[in-house]
């Protein structure tokens, strides 16, 4: 049914961007991804690779035309950089929707050192400026589908319900009062939280002097690794990410369970965030796809994340189902202790989303591939090796790890 | 009595560094300028010039040590990319303050083409990114001063007057009403005002996570050209721009009625816009600098605009003083048509700012100089060659000037 409509994936060779094109593609799309594989030379970087055995991305989409029939085309451009050759992409494929992944997209890396906060900020935000100019300039009415985060909100909003991107607050002006919809105000807690923020106010004004359809999805912290559609061929494997810097926490609590590491709390464990499955993000997108904004209406926010948990809670879930210690160390982020998040997914639930919970066994499914693989661990790779300000203290004189908390 | 302090005013080159650097030098202050000479090579692009005849920046710092035997240093580097001498010199010199004017600041110029917005983007967020980054990596405790924009509030406040920088609003959760301060929302009007408010973001950041103590300043349009300091010898004579790009409203007209060409209103003049003349401009640097935020406080903003006026009424004082007569062009900009602005600058006001108004005299110093340097103005560069949008029409095909309108 979507079989003459182009939808161009930025960043389709990333943790969400493959299955995302894979679901798109299944789904009739023709799908181009465009990456410039910088998530695969970030692994170079670090010294680590996906748990999971990757294939290259042309291996990949092979597979993919082999099993399904249906072609992806691959285009390696840096949309930070080849500004031309993605607009000129653009106007040849005239897309119906953009879906922007291309972002480096871990708070850890971000923080590691001043090169990496600049290489951060001048990443995230020439791409995404790239990407709205080159839509502007190309006069195509593409939908931009946005993968921003739930970190934009902040965390220390005790005692408010976070609503979807937008906030009916009243202003009191000499003493008559005004009612007022703002755009929820930012709190990043990192330079990539940061980047989400100033990507917020790029969408804004693009939509707002250009009318570019823009819908941001707020997604919380992505566990899982496969979806129906990854699972059709051991070549189409997704990554996964367990190391300090781009593993998410429960799927490396999962891994270092598998693996007989100790589950690694950074503080108390208080902080409260959003999750969602990879399955879920991937229908997610595919139903933001579907359901544009209007030509004239404002930029669309969706809350992208099913359910809220505890760290702690978390690790006692999986010491729980796996036996795992539990062990803490001094947090290396500059955050709340303690966080209680409550968010409103009302727009996703509306249009049919049914969410895959922590409960119903897809958590034994991350065990047995973390087991699968468990010999492709490095395990010198498990603890963080950034932290948010020079006075948090590493674990010892010329440790980049954290300093290991004893706890009353 | 500031002799030992060190002040780095980055753009210290430009229209409101100069006089700036000229201010704190002569204050005592130990002044750096660091600038790339962006603004005379766009001169070069753009094919105009100063309508004062500037000197070189050498030349410059020169005359200023041969007439008051104080010192002023210059370091041509680009603080968007040269991030490792900026670190170092922060390093070097510890300066108890930077101001940062080193930003593309003329928003018909962020609107010239993708390559202008991109540049702009680029140049202005990555320069205010790397130095706050080099403040952090270099461990000095610096109180940063940025010249912003009133534009960040929008101009779309009816009735609402505008604070310095927060607002007091009041959210209702569940039926109980919570009062919060938050950030002014922004509301950008052009790529150029866009990058103001990423900056905003940009300080809220480094301000929380790494306690840097910074005064944003949401300046009005600077009218005026000289300074106490800049009239003390020819050779230091302030730039005057009068063209589409650079030329700001009061001081197009005066240029415009000094050559003879009539005065150019786009749209109606229904815009209200803040004024400031550049004497009060680098009054309220120099209280700046002498009132940082204490450590750990949060951004500090001030309003930084001495009065309001509706442009076409401008357009009246000028045409009255001069018999110039004034002419309507179709808007290039995406704004609206009339808009009404009150706002706040008690926090100057309590300093001790003492303005210069409209109505005495400086006037008549501006048209001074513009007449004696129209001889150097090129009639082809006054009217604007940008415009917000493909669908606003230009004059005639070809014809890269805003069409005249025929008004009712």
């Amino acid at each position: 049914m979507n079989d003459s409509a182009n939808v161009i994936v930025l960043g389709g060779d990333g943790f969400c961007g493959w299955p995302t094109s894979l679901r798109l593609s299944s789904e009739g799309y023709n799908v181009t991804i465009v990456d410039n594989l910088s998530r695969r030379k970030i692994d170079v970087e670090l010294g680590c690779r996906s748990l999971t055995p990757i294939e290259t991305i042309e291996r990949r989409i092979q597979v993919w035309q082999e099993q399904t029939g249906r072609t992806i085309n691959f285009v390696n451009l840096n949309i930070a950089e080849d500004y031309h050759q993605l607009r000129d992409l653009i106007v040849e494929l005239q897309p119906q929707a953009m879906v922007h992944f291309a972002e480096q997209r871990a708070a850890p890396y971000s923080m590691k050192s001043p090169k990496h906060k600049r290489y951060t900020v001048d990443n995230n935000i020439n791409g995404t400026h790239n990407v709205l100019c080159a839509i502007v300039e190309s006069g195509v009415d593409v939908h931009l589908v946005h993968l921003g985060t739930m970190g934009v909100y902040g965390y220390g909003t005790a005692g408010m319900t976070i609503p979807e991107g937008y906030l009916n607050v009243k202003v009191d002006i000499e003493g008559t009062d005004h009612q007022i919809e703002i755009p929820y105000p930012p709190h990043p807690g990192s330079i990539y939280h940061m980047t989400k923020t100033l990507d917020a106010l790029l969408f804004y004004y693009y939509n707002k002097n250009d009318g570019v359809r823009i819908t941001d999805l707020h997604q919380g912290v992505v566990w899982g690794t496969n979806t129906e559609e990854t699972l059709m061929h051991p070549t189409l494997i997704n990554r996964f990410d367990y190391e300090g810097d781009y593993g998410t926490v429960l799927n490396r609590f999962l891994v270092q369970a598998a693996v007989g590491h100790p589950l690694t709390i950074y503080g108390q464990g208080g902080q409260t965030r959003a999750f969602i499955h990879i399955r879920d993000t991937v229908c997610c997108i595919s139903l933001a796809i579907t359901n544009p904004p209007a030509k004239g209406e404002r930029v669309q926010i969706f809350n992208q994340a099913t359910e809220t948990h505890r760290v702690r809670d978390l690790a006692a879930l999986v010491s729980q189902l796996t036996d795992a210690e539990v062990r803490y160390y001094v947090n290396p982020r500059n955050e709340a202790l303690e966080n209680e998040l409550v968010i409103r997914n009302d727009k996703f639930m509306r249009l049919g989303l049914n969410p895959i919970r922590l409960s119903e066994g897809l958590l034994g499914e991350v065990v047995d591939v973390a087991a699968k693989y468990r010999d492709r661990c490095n395990m010198e790779k498990i603890l963080p090796s950034s932290r948010w300000r020079e006075d948090i203290p590493f674990d010892r004189e010329g440790s980049s790890a954290p300093q290991q908390a004893v706890l009353a």
